[in-house]
């Protein structure tokens, strides 16, 4: 049969699934000798039967009952005895932490009676006890009988306004006596009966409303946000109560081992007298220092300080505690590895291990990428006066602030005479590009995190906050008119915030990174503390690390400043975006060209540029791989709209101009146009349907490499085909790529060596990629793509239509285009990247696209075996430190969905 | 060392792989004892490593000269003696045969001294010696050296114009002699090179034109036309000459062990005296039949008569065979398993059943899908005359003939009056299918043969021409123009061939089908030989079958149609084809919805539509599982085009009309707007995210499958939700059916059986089969979704773009959409049936979709252990039938790219 309750002195905190954070603790602490007060836990498993089944698993109540008559006999006291009462709380503790998530219940065990035992045990404290069962009236009519705390909150306020007063300490017995009355009465009011006076039923309620609390909204909303399963049911505690107010012996506390906040070496926290830990909580009355409880009670004191070192050597990490004092007895009721900020993470583990505390592969699993991000992203500063005038997405972090302007013609414009602009946009799409070059920020009022704006703003560590729906944003007048109905004024400026998704009104100040600065080479940071630590964790990372990070980067500029990030190279650098701005214009040619000669021609005008462009990208990359993508999107991109055309055409016609450019312009659009763009004419179909397209690419990128070697370079080329289905197609164009290479060979008397090789983006290049492997020298994952037709749902489409009611009922936890979903689509690439090394034992894999940047897909893609990352410049370090983690964690798997 | 060359006494008729279909049986002639001239052949393999390497493998000439030597040892004669020389014969024979596509060269041997020697052999005819070595030089000529054989022709025609004479039997030897001497100069004129006198080298050069012959142009088209791989090559056989034109005791012969073109037992050929076999090609003189050879040379005929006896007793199968007979002695040429008509088809299979020849089993591997489709479709009559105006894909066949008209309104309102019409538009869509329904087949300029246009009228068995690109179709002006200028207006008529493509102007005769009328139901159409062949085999194959054959049907009609045709079941019927034509004004109300009370109004109408529909399918289908698929289509398929309405209301708009209809028709078009359609809010999606919807439909079905059981029937609904991607959108959807299932049981006091399955048309669901089965009861493949999200293309939009190029450069030998990619898509289905099994034994899994009713893909279905297919009504019967020819054949998998 399966057991349901386990004593504090059985366990240990390596159970966390079974007895939740807090009891594994606790029975950690009992198992170290620690002073915890007796007690036992109840295990998820019997909350998770309870909540299958509608009521408690069969044995339970057996069990307690067994448990809590041992508890009395080792405490020499029972519960609801008139003389002398046993007092326990009941608190919940999931395997994670959900502060103020879950419910407990203190004081079980006082009835009208016992009330007078415990009066009589604590010396005749009159006041104490009734203090006490007021505390549980309250506590158990709000937790259990689901009152609003609000009528027992309103009911003590009278009473201490009729008095006077605004302290809890100027009340007296009979205030509680009568609080006791009131509070009764409200409970009978409520409910319809009264207070139940049998101890063991105010336990057995207690349990259940502690496990009910498992499946409140709060509950569900605080788990989605933090990816905590919903699944795993919360454990119960029942342990003997100690009173940290019943006298100026006494008290309640907590602590940390270091400074949550700073990192520093050196207890921290705070003490309060004669108080109970709610009381700390509320904040009703200050606390001290914890430093002064050495002058309260240096007993005490030492004991705690002694107690704080045995835990932490024992946990190897921070821990966070919270204590009682009884009468001068020291107890311990929680200690947990404490939350720290960014800066403190880096700073402990830095510290532990210049301590010898923990090895460099503990103190890896200390920080987080996410971790490193928020200290390389600039933020407001948190002291400034706001005005909050929207909320989106917090699409790409930072802190932007500028004029709002809604095309990219004025954020250029007015970027070039030295305003900070931010770029607002309904949406944007491949036009808006240069606009986001030179904005402090992108601010959209459609799309989700993985929309086009989001997106790019990633890539080049732009700001950027979208799908901030209240805003009605008109770019034709403009402006945008808030919810309130404020209207923002081309000119106006406007802060945005990407880690929050908030917008303001006006300047915000902004704090620069010192971290990105440190980075980007600026040597004159190194001697603040939170860069050195985070310096040396990153290069214990980088000696670690078994993959590499490469970075996607389409320009010399983004190649340079992904290569001081600690890129070893390119992974990604796409030519479509070369064919921006001016050079669209080519495409337009290219497109519309009536023969060949026509498309001969725009090709040809295309190849100098292109080669110049990467004559720029491999000398910022100089002796390391550049990945270059031939081009991937379909050609209709770089057209107009076709429904706006098609309009401008219609009033052309009936203004009786039927024969302008856009009406060329408008048949090629309609010819091109297509259902599914994203299932159409694309990436390795237009290098085989367009003749001279890729090998224009090819010949760019050979000529620029033979270029940089004339020069004394050591460029290192890599051509990637994408959109590969079948073995067939990259045979295809690797012969023409293969015959353009002995072309310019034999013209320039140079080789150049290269590569070719494919993205695994589409199901079935991954099926296949025993095949493919034949062909291809390296697989690049392109893990969005691949997400994509797995699912088969497009990012442009789903987020906003469809994702948020996914994630609100629980369908999808987190979106497979942030993190990868490792048993679809992570399946897929475990079972492709074994089919090529089957194949091909060398070849060289890799993913390119937002999954390279993802710390969670980063472990997977460490353990699938695969050779690098590749993401945005800005998440180079990112990548980097979390690929020493995953070889420091020893392989383990990060499972997403 | 591999060995290439292998003589006729050596191999037998199961090596065609590596000796090619002609050599195989020529070995088993030589093996059964039957009169083959001796030879041998060189391998596959020896012209495969030819074609890669650009030259003969080490060994093959030693081999051939080896070969050859036994050859002249064995006939007493030598090549190239000038006394009494051996002649040979040099012919391609690939493992499939590809009729008039490879190379052949006769008299080989033959040179200025050696035709003497043939003239002095055959008793010193030097017209018959000269005429082969004219002969020699002509083929080889124009086969070995690439000079075209208008060439020799022109010189042949110039001399017997010359004689005044049409016929070469009034050419002397001296006109051979000279013509001799002009082919040699001509030869030497185009090639500045000798006619090689050297025999060895002639061979040589002949057996390296065959290798050749396989990668020529027209060798490429033919393969890819039929599916032949590219990688077999061919083999060439060598065999000593044997000459039907030595006089009047000679001749040669074609023959049929029975009728190919109606199937009759009893022998069937011609036979042409005094000539060679290419003169019965040419056709220049006439042939006499057959049996005429009883009264010239009743000995050869007698023998010949019993050979064909041999081979079908041997081959089990009607055979083809050619002959020669040399002054009175029998010699055969060639044999192989002939072709035939598809009504012969049937009757051979049947009538040798009857004889015992075959079992049913091996009767099932003579007949074919495709020929029993042959049969079902009406043709024109091949002897009436037509007026070719047009031709574009053979889409749907059929041939349909009817008024051409350009707008489902006109389609509609003229049939009502009786008119036979013909749908003609650039491509159709949703909003064309009434006009479809009506008209007798549909031409469309655009769009391939998985466009709308092909897809819905295959599935209804309406004959379609699709992307008939010659024709400028203008729906606006009412007709359509011909490459040639012509002007077909709304009102004339046209006729259609969905057989071949083409297009025709004016009435063409047709014939009706009698397979299709005993199918419906006709009982007068059995004493028809073919419906009395088709009858008996289709019987064989359902008692064979280990798959169920169920029908994709949406209405009443189509059920009952494909249950007389033998559908055991619906495995598809399609929802939203119901919310079409009247009710599409509800669904606009369920989309334009402001709150809950309209959405649920607009539902609450459909309701009992929806269930009235269901009833009536129900009835039809009594006793049998009918799958319902909630509604699928994103929901804009239902409104109108952004792009018309942008313009239309941007019209309304300059009119100074801004509030119209329109514009809140054009805020929920534009709302709805997706970039890609295909992956977006759809399937499953739409069910979770709209309230109600997929409750409606569940609710519709299961009330009419109790109205059914009320009234005494029998119904057996299966619900059935696309696009499942993850087992929690199963189970979500799954758990509001259940609660609508037993309000229905609670509503009607009527407990209906139904089941809950998915379909499995994505990848992820397909890798994830496991977890869903856990929720699904069935599985139903829907690989025409599969099959776009394995490749990332879909078909509305790739057909047209690219496959052209890709079929034509052989990177893909047939589209997916039209039979299973089983090395891709098929991972994924075996995979899923695996997975799906594993967790749920009796989980039922079926396929849906067009590759459901075709050959190859139904035997790769059966081989994967799926329980039944689904497909278009009118394919039922060659689903049922390759059904029991897939189970018969032992499992068989078919290969497709």
């Amino acid at each position: 049969m399966t057991r349901y309750v386990y004593d504090f002195t059985e366990g240990n905190k390596d159970q966390k699934d079974l007895l939740g954070g807090k009891g594994a603790n606790l029975a950690e602490m009992t198992r170290l000798g620690l002073p915890v007060p007796p007690g036992f836990t109840i295990t998820t498993e019997a909350c998770r039967a309870y909540l299958r089944d509608g009521h408690e698993p069969a044995g339970l109540t057996d069990e307690v009952e067994q448990h809590l008559g041992d508890l009395e006999h080792t405490m020499g006291k029972r519960l609801g005895d008139p003389t002398d009462p046993l007092l326990v709380s009941c608190r919940s503790g999931a395997k994670f932490s959900m502060p103020g998530m879950m419910e407990t219940v203190l004081n079980i065990g006082l009835n009208d009676e016992s009330v007078a035992g415990l009066a009589e045990q604590t010396g005749g404290n009159e006041r104490f006890a009734y203090d006490s069962y007021r505390r549980l009236l309250a506590m158990f009519g709000a937790t259990v009988l689901g009152i609003e705390s609000s009528v027992f909150a309103h009911e003590l306020d009278s009473r201490k306004e009729a008095k006077g007063t605004h302290n809890d300490l100027d009340l007296t017995a009979d205030d509680f006596k009568e609080l006791v009355e009131v509070f009764k009465a409200k409970i009978a009011e409520h409910t319809g009966r009264d207070f139940p006076q049998d101890p063991r039923e105010q336990l057995r309620m207690a349990v259940r409303a502690v496990f009910d609390s498992w499946n409140t909204e709060r509950a569900r909303i605080y788990r989605r946000r933090e990816q905590i399963p919903d699944d795993l049911g919360t454990a119960v505690n029942i342990g003997t109560m100690v009173f940290g107010n019943g006298g100026e012996d006494s008290g309640t506390g907590v602590a940390f081992t270091r400074d949550p906040a700073s990192g520093e070496q050196g207890v921290y926290g705070d003490y309060l007298q004669n108080a109970q830990g709610e009381d700390v909580v509320a904040g009703i009355r200050n606390t001290v220092p914890l430093a002064d409880l050495e002058q309260i009670d240096k007993k005490s004191y030492d004991e705690l300080m002694e107690i704080m070192q045995t835990l932490e050597a024992h946990y190897k990490d921070m821990c966070d505690i919270e204590f009682t004092v009884e009468h001068g007895k020291l107890w311990m009721l929680q200690t947990r590895v404490g939350k720290r900020t960014a800066q403190a993470a880096f700073r402990i583990a830095e510290h532990m291990i210049d301590e010898d505390l923990i090895t460099v592969d503990e103190a890896l699993q200390r920080v987080t990428g996410d971790q490193l991000a928020q200290l390389m992203f600039p933020r407001f500063d948190l002291d400034a006066e706001r005005s909050l005038i929207g909320k989106g997405m917090n699409a790409s972090p930072g802190a932007a602030v500028g004029k709002a302007v809604f095309d990219s013609d004025t954020a250029v414009e007015w970027s070039e005479r030295g305003e900070k602009v931010i770029l607002v946009r309904r949406e944007t799409n491949p036009d808006d590009l240069r606009g986001m070059v030179v904005a402090q920020g992108i601010l959209t009022s459609r799309g989700g995190k993985t929309s086009h704006a989001a997106v790019v703003a990633r890539g080049m560590g732009r700001t950027c906050v979208c799908g901030a729906d209240s805003l009605d944003v008109r770019t034709a007048e403009k402006q945008f008119t808030t919810k309130d109905g404020t209207v923002v004024k081309e000119g106006d400026v406007i802060s945005i915030d990407g880690s929050t998704g908030e917008v303001f009104a006006g300047e915000v100040p902004v704090v620069d990174s010192l971290v990105v600065r440190y980075f980007e080479g600026d040597r004159s940071v190194q001697s603040d503390a939170v860069v050195a630590a985070v310096a040396k964790i990153m290069a214990s990372a980088d000696a670690k690390a078994r993959m590499n990070v490469r970075a996607n980067a389409d320009t010399p500029e983004d190649a340079a400043r992904s290569r001081r990030f600690g890129a070893r190279g390119i992974g990604l650098c796409r030519t479509e975006h070369m064919f921006l701005g001016e050079r669209r214009k080519l495409i337009e040619k290219l497109i519309i060209a009536k023969d060949d000669a026509e498309r001969d021609a725009a090709l040809a005008e295309l190849l100098p540029m292109q080669r110049q462009d990467f004559v720029g990208i491999l000398e910022a990359m100089d002796g390391l791989p550049v990945t270059v993508r031939l081009i991937d999107p379909p050609l209709h991109e770089f057209l107009p709209d076709l429904t706006e055309l098609s309009v401008q055409v219609a009033r052309e016609d009936d203004a009786g101009n039927t024969d302008s450019h856009h009406h060329v312009l408008l048949d090629a659009v309609r010819r091109l146009h297509e259902q599914n763009p994203m299932l159409g004419l694309r990436g390795v179909r237009l290098g085989i349907v367009i003749p001279g397209l890729f090998t224009m690419q090819a010949r760019a990128l050979l000529e620029a490499a033979a270029q940089r070697l004339r020069d004394g370079g050591n460029p290192k080329p890599e051509i990637m085909i994408p959109l590969v289905a079948t073995a067939a197609e990259l045979e295809t164009v690797k012969q023409d790529i293969v015959r353009v290479g002995g072309e310019v060979a034999t013209e320039t008397g140079i080789k150049v060596d290269y590569k070719v090789g494919t993205m695994v983006e589409l199901p079935r290049a991954a099926l296949r990629a025993g095949d493919i492997a034949r062909e291809a020298e390296f697989f690049s994952f392109g893990t969005n793509d691949l997400t994509q037709m797995t699912w088969g749902f497009s990012r442009d489409d789903v987020e906003a239509s469809f994702f948020s009611t996914y994630l609100d009922r629980g369908i999808i936890t987190v979106s497979p285009f942030e993190s990868l979903d490792t048993k679809g689509v992570g399946e897929l690439v475990r079972y492709a990247a074994e089919k090529g090394r089957e194949t091909r034992p060398n070849i060289h894999l890799g993913v390119c696209g937002e999954h390279g940047g993802d710390p969670a897909s980063i472990h997977f893609f460490d353990s699938v075996g695969l050779n690098y990352v590749s993401c945005s410049p800005y998440r180079v370090p990112v990548a980097r430190l979390e690929a020493g983690r995953a070889t420091a964690s020893a392989g383990g798997v990060s499972s997403t969905a």
